[in-house]
């Protein structure tokens, strides 16, 4: 009574997306840029191309986790973050501090959303 | 083959409780309070009513992510946890040290639950 | 309409496994040892044990949620963990710095994956 499990971009560290019974989870997106502004606005950007890749959209996320390497930076994503969720289509969320894999970055979102 | 997607009181960030496929989602919870006891007493009574407000119970936690903004909290937030998590039923849990949106912050707790 | 929720190895705090709907949460695992290569190694090693006890194995990891105590151990647990997935199976990852439960603690991997 498995279902099946669907794996894109795949490397031998991780899946861009895995798709499973219905549920789609991306790997942790960061965004290019200097700026909170500009990370998040690439971050969500990324979030979108690989959500369209997998068959979905930002209307059908599930749970979105934020972390912020600086939570100083907690209104200037917020900022960008709620100019881009869809009325009505907010997902569940949690926000908490925590260093990235390189110091340049400051915001990285997981996403779990499901199947349009 | 798509199943549908409730959600419970959104705004433009984020929604309290989001369902789908009989999983809940519930946004990160934080409890008023002066101490790490109240702050996790109150934290855990609002997981509580979401839980009841989405049709599951504390009962039917699949996973819990706990973030403490110090993790010299981790005791004192387990005697308060320990005693509420009903016997027999306890979910997957990890708890990391994250700090969290706001200074007075001292513990978010991240639910998925099963529809009863 | 409801799914029934399996429960393993359950204390009053938290259950190594929850499985529910095809899908097996773990409890946050970490390893013994000293080093950060050992740790991972070891952590691993349960989180084989936990998914072959669920009816599962490595190749079916959704989700992967990676906190280190110190991000400056990124590269030592990465060669670990690139070693340990299957070729063509890597789940969705994500890898954020947390402090631990305890501080000899260097790396704690947070699993869910498909039951077979």
């Amino acid at each position: 009574m498995s279902a099946p499990i669907e794996r894109h971009d795949t490397t031998a560290r991780m899946s861009k997306i895995v798709q499973h019974n219905g549920v789609i989870y991306l790997c942790g997106q960061v965004g290019a840029g200097d700026t909170i502004t500009e990370q998040t606005q690439d971050c969500l950007a990324r979030v979108d191309a690989l959500l369209e890749q997998a068959g979905s959209s930002r209307e059908h996320i599930l749970q979105a986790t934020i972390w912020l390497a600086d939570m100083s930076d907690f209104a200037a994503m917020n900022a960008v973050w709620d100019a881009w969720v869809p009325a009505g289509h907010a997902p569940a969320r949690a926000c908490g501090e925590a260093k990235l894999a390189r110091t340049a970055l400051k915001v990285e979102v997981i996403v779990t959303a499901a199947v349009k």
